[in-house]
Order: structure tokens, then C-alpha cells, then sequence
């Protein structure tokens, strides 16, 4: 019995995404520009997992600039190609600043990746949260739960997910239960954009991307990824870094599929969390664009 | 001569904890039920160990979440196990923030474990510490000097200790000077506890556990769990992983036999400070129930 | 064509550093009494690598502690040797902090080493960072753009030095362009020095080093170093850790030679970002007075 069965979904049929796909060739050239180019991603992200979030964007060929006053932020928002926001470890003063920030960043057109950390959870957490949903990011990257809860919070949301509900930081749902969550904030987040771009990617067993058209499946990954704290938060940074040289689907393609690959090599060298963290550092910076780019992808059948 | 001796103590007898005494059967069972159930606990901690503390919490088998927010901890601590509340690198809200979360976690019967880091140091510190007299934890996480300091900053001593001071973050007391002060935050705590519960861990060279009526001595670990930052603090908050399992007096016996014997394993693997402390969560990760619950214990005879 | 021909600047020549200078007997000196007095440096640094910063304070010998309230930091200071501040990272009250501690420390006499991230970068740090001009740090630590930034901020530019200006927190600079900055720098430290002493470490390919009067260029290190976060913060928190028991001078040359040292076997012990960082501290930790002391010196001539 699949988990999907379990959950009482009937996972739609997918396709395997052809080798001559132009999305392929797209997610190659991502990967190596940035190695060729070493783009600046700016973070405004949690405390916890900070460095890891800087040392990923490295390993991955860009580099790493974080702040959390509006000056500054706003400063080297337009001095770089993208920047990722991380609503963890909040602090007071973050209301307001990351409302002057968020609306600078949409005024400027600039490019920008949300995290919504325990989407759901805390009054002020969901103010900042709601309030983004005017000037809204070119890309979320978020486990189930956060997709279903911002999708909710955002009022995109018609009746049809059943989230169950934020535990902390961990999801409790599966990915495919916020397939339809994904391609509504996906849909909203193109809406908002002045070129009509956007795109969702929830991490979790299987990970689901979309821009509110074509919806993804990348199977893959290993499960100690869960076993080390950032993970996730390292796949924002790095798809911000991506973001710097391409289309936002493109770049949330690329950054799950590195970190799958990655995951798995670091899975065979390793053994234990301790080891994983090193091991996966140092494949996010052997792993090359044909390996990325010739991944499975499943899409699914429309 | 011993250190000891130096100080001018006199150490009291001890004698091995009996194979089949109780106790070992319980810091089993939460070794074993951790893993089983991979319970949350939150934290409120510094930003130089807070990765650390959240990798621990999760190779010892559990999940973390870390917040400063008062209706984030709040909303957290209403679905998780217990806290972890460590005062290191303060900034101005946490004074009214720690106030309100320490009355909200009291008046809710939350269990948490508090990491006084440089009691004694400090007027913001200091009246932080001494404010969570009347609320105070379940567990105290600290030592030698530190647990001095607190036993003084809340009235319980009687002149027996004679601290030399904090120095800094670094204990300048042996963790035997600290005895009496521990029996009596010990007792302290469990006057407070509704269900009349607490527990005193001091971390040194030998560390010492007690729960006001039974003292402990737990030989072993590894020189160099000085020689990185945030071991102290990540047994804190693995503490709090088993406190969401077990009693206090079971939980901080079994966090501390853990890191006792994955500091002597990841000593034996590695080569340095960077090696020891991938190595060290390998090992938290690695160590089993039976190699936790078969440690040499030495306990105070009465 | 080399690096210094293609900026416009022509190098002044350089000669060897004597095998019996007395400044290599201090570096010893300044590495042995780490190992055998564990000082204490504070840190008031940025959250990406604050953890770093510690562990490598550790792995060199000393001890670390990391606080952001005046009141914490200022009792801190009369109990060690010298304070490391680095200005990334910034939160809304470090302005009014910054202002209330390096007063303080002025007063005191207490040396300090300023890191000055992203220099030239927002309002609040352009303002925290022209407040230090009158009480001044004991070692300015910094890439070459910053020290141009910071020259430039302290009014001390006679025009000689062309910054291209900082991109985030990478040096768009050559060491060499910054030669002039840092000597005025220097010179400015020292003025305001109730000792007369002070030294500029400009850390790149090359580093340089200088107290105004001298020079030294130092070859070496490794290109990892620069795909790891954090190694220029570690550089300063080390210094600050010589700088306890060492003179500025010395104190920046025997930090810098260290990292130059441990950078060149973590690289032949390593094979990725993530690696480097195990292997580079326990490099620190293994690397001895002689080997560090005996490294090539190239001093410009006069």
C-alpha cells in the first residue's frame, strides 16, 4: 500500500520527462553558469542553520552575503541576482523590516526565494506571512505542511487540501497531499510577477515541483537528510543562488535535483549525521550539470 | 594528590550503581523510546551552538525547533515535550521574552531545562537568572561554577560553597565544590514541580547528577569535548529530548552517560577538534541503549 | 602580465624576512604561550560564523565567549585579554551597543580587534563604522575592499587608492591596491593608541600585514579557504586570541601565518568544502610554534 493510498489520494499518472525535454538543457546551463559565474545570493534567514545555508550556496559555486536591516538588504538586493528569505527564529523587529524589505524587493523587481518555516505557527510569524501574500517571492520552497498552510493563509485555497496542520518545523504531511496547494500559490506567485514567472517546490520523500502548470515528481534523495538540521533551508539558499542565472522553475528544478544526487552520494560516503553533513557539502561541489541534468524527472499527465 | 584534596573537599564515598538497580532500566527505556518516537523539543538558545544543539537533538533520535518569540515558544510548547532555555549571547527582549515564556511554561506544568551559561556575569544576565526563582525549570543543565552562581543569585545557600567566580563562559570550579550547591537547586526545583520532580546536572571532568536526595558521579568522556564549542549546551538540549520520555533524574542521567560515551568514541576516531565533532554526532547517532544504560555510575553513599 | 601590473599599481620590492628577526621569535613566542595559557578573547561577531570563530579560537589554543549586551561584553573585557567585534550581520540596537562598548573599551584600554564586513555597505553600518574613528580598534582584520572602505570612512584617503567598492562581503580588490589604505590605517590605529601600537592584517591571495611602518607580505594559504564561509571571521577571532598575549604586530602575523599553514594541509587532507572545514581545524590544532614561525616572510623594502 503506497503512502499516497494511505493518505487517501489517488496520485495522478506521470510520465517520465523526455531527455530531449528543453527544461534538461535549461537546468544544465543553470548548474554551470553559476560554477562559471559564481553569483551573490543574499540570505535573510534563522539562526540555526545559517552557515550551512552560506557553506551550500559555496559548495554550489555561488557566494553568500546574509542581513537582516532593511539598509543593508536592500543595499545589496541591488547589487545581487536573487535573495532567499527565511521566516525561522524570529525576532521583534522583524515585522517591520521584513515588510520594508518584501516591498522594496517587489518594487524592484527583484527576484526572491521564501521559505515559509512553520507556516501556521505563531501570531506574529503568520502577520509577516500574510502580509507577503500582496508582494509575494518568485519561488517558495517549503515542506508540505508550510505549502498547505501558506496556501491557506493566502486564501488561495478552495476547499480541497486537508492539512493537517504545522508539528514545529517538521511536516506531517505527505508531498502530494499539497499537490493542488502548489499549483495555487504557484499560480499566485506568476500573477504577481512582472514577467509572469514563479514557481513552488515542496521538499520531502518525493519532491514535488510546479509553476502552476507543469507539475513535477523527483524521486530521490536519502532519508538522512532529515537527520541533519538545514537541509531544507540549504535547498532555499542554493535555489536562490540558481535563481541568479535562470528562469524560476528552472532554478527550483536544478537546486532539488543537485540536492538529491548530493544526498545520495553523501549517503555511500558517510556514517552518521556527523559525516553526512561534511560528505554532502563536499557533493554539492563534485556533483557536475550532467549529472544533475540528466536525472528522472516524472512529470505528471495532464 | 588529588583535585580534590586541592580544593580542600573531602570527597564522600561512593559505591557502583547495582546492575539491576531501577534507574538503569528507566535510562533504557527513554534511550530506546527517543528513538522510537523522535519526540520534539524546543529551544531558546545562543547563536554559537544552536546548530549544534539541534544536530545533537536529532542524532540522539529526537526533532528540534528553535525559537525566541514568546507566541511562537508558546505555541510550540503547547505540542512538544519539553524546553530547552540556554542564556548564552542575550539580546535586549529577552528579558521580558524569557519572563513571559518561564511564567507561560510554569502555569502550564511544562517540563524544560535550563542552561544558566555565565551565571554570575552580566546585569541583564543576572536579573534574568534571578527572575526565574519563582518559575524556575525542571532541570538545571550547567557547571560547577554556574551552578554556584545560580545556587547564590537565588538565596538557597548557606555559606558551605566558596565559588572563585565565573570566568567567563569557562567553569573555574571543580564540579565536587559545586555538590552541595546542585543538592540544593536540586531540592529547590522539585519544591516548584507539580508533580515534585527535578534534577541537577553538573558537566566537568567527572560529572554530577542529583535530584536533591540521590547524587551521582558519572566518570568518563573525552578531554576534547573542551576543545569545541557547545558540547555543554548540546547535552542541554539533548536533555530535553529525554525530559519529553522520561523523569528528570532519569533523563539528564541518560543524556549525560550518552555524551559521556560518544565523546570517548568519536576520541578514539578523530584527529583533532574538526574531526571530533563530526565524529561526535556519528557516535550519538551510533551508541545503543545498552551501552547508555550499562555505564559506570558511581553514587554518593549516605 | 601579473595581478599587480594588471590593477595599475607597481609592487615595491620585497626581500626575505631573516631567518633570526626578532619578530619570528615573537610569533613563537605569541603561538607557545597560547598552547600553554588558553586565554580568553570575547567575540561580538556576525551569526553565519559565529560557531567558527569559536572552534577555531579553541582549536588554536585559547577559549572563546560571544556576547552583544554592553553589560556582558564590558564585564567580559576585564577579565581577558582582547575583545574580536566584526560588524556583519547587524541587528537594529548594535548601533546605540557598538557605540556604549568600543567607548568603553577605549576607556579601558582594553585591545580590540575590528572585522569590518561589507565596509562601505548601509547606512547603519556606515555609521557604526565612522563612530569607531576616535576610539579606534588595536588590529583592523579585513579584505582589501573593506580596508579602502574603511580609510576612506576615517577620512585618512588622500586620494592615492582607487576602490572599486565592495560587492556584499568579497573583496573586489587585490591586497596590493589596499597598501597605502592599510598603512594609513595603521598609522591612525597607533596614533590613537595609548601604547603606540597597532597593526592592519588585508587578507587574499597574498595577506598583508603592516603596523604602519613595516610590511609584510605572506604567501601561501589555499583557494578552499575562500569556498568555506567564515575563514577571514576565524582569522580575526584567532588574531584576537594571539593578541592576549602578544603585541598587535605580532599578534597579526602569527594568526595569519597559522591560517596560511593549516589552509595548505587541510587542502592536501581534504576533498571539498565540507571536508576542508573538519580538516582545517584540525590543522589549528595540530600545526606547532616552529612551523608557523619559520614560514616565509616577505618584507617590503624600504
Amino acid at each position: 500500500m503506497s503512502k499516497a493510498t494511505q493518505s487517501g489520494l489517488h496520485l495522478p499518472p506521470t510520465h517520465a520527462l523526455a531527455a530531449d525535454d528543453a527544461l534538461r538543457a535549461a537546468v544544465h546551463q543553470a548548474v554551470a553558469d553559476v560554477r562559471a559565474r559564481t553569483p551573490l545570493a543574499q540570505s535573510f534567514t534563522n539562526f540555526v542553520t545559517i552557515n550551512l545555508v552560506a557553506n551550500a550556496q559555496l559548495a554550489s559555486g555561488g557566494t553568500a552575503a546574509m542581513s537582516y536591516l532593511p539598509d543593508d538588504v536592500i543595499d545589496i538586493a541591488a547589487m545581487c541576482g536573487a535573495t532567499y528569505i527565511n521566516v525561522g527564529t524570529l525576532l521583534p523587529f522583524y515585522k517591520d523590516a521584513l515588510g520594508e524589505i518584501t516591498s522594496a524587493l517587489h518594487d524592484a523587481g527583484h527576484r526572491w526565494v521564501l521559505d515559509p518555516v512553520a507556516a501556521g505557527l505563531g501570531a506574529t510569524r503568520t502577520a509577516i506571512l500574510t502580509a507577503m501574500r500582496d508582494v509575494p517571492p518568485t519561488v517558495v520552497r517549503a515542506n508540505a505542511s508550510e505549502v498547505i498552510a501558506l496556501d491557506a493563509l493566502w486564501g488561495l485555497s478552495d476547499g480541497e487540501a486537508s492539512p493537517k496542520g504545522p508539528a514545529g518545523v517538521e511536516s506531517t504531511d505527505d508531498v502530494d497531499t499539497a499537490l493542488m496547494a502548489a499549483v495555487r500559490v504557484a499560480r499566485h506567485l506568476r500573477a504577481a510577477d512582472r514577467d509572469g514567472l514563479g514557481a513552488v517546490a515542496v521538499s520531502g520523500e518525493t519532491d514535488l515541483v510546479t509553476d502552476g502548470e507543469r507539475v513535477f515528481r523527483l524521486p530521490g534523495g536519502d532519508a538522512t537528510m532529515t537527520k541533519i538540521t538545514g537541509a531544507g533551508c540549504a535547498l532555499g539558499g542554493v535555489t536562490a543562488t540558481y535563481l541568479c542565472v535562470a528562469e524560476p522553475l528552472v532554478a527550483a528544478l536544478a537546486a532539488s535535483l543537485l540536492f538529491n544526487r548530493a544526498g545520495e552520494r553523501a549517503a555511500r560516503e558517510s556514517h552518521g549525521p556527523g559525516s553526512f553533513q561534511t560528505e554532502f557539502l563536499d557533493a554539492l561541489w563534485a556533483i557536475d550539470a550532467d549529472t544533475v541534468s540528466t536525472s528522472t524527472v516524472l512529470e505528471v499527465s495532464r
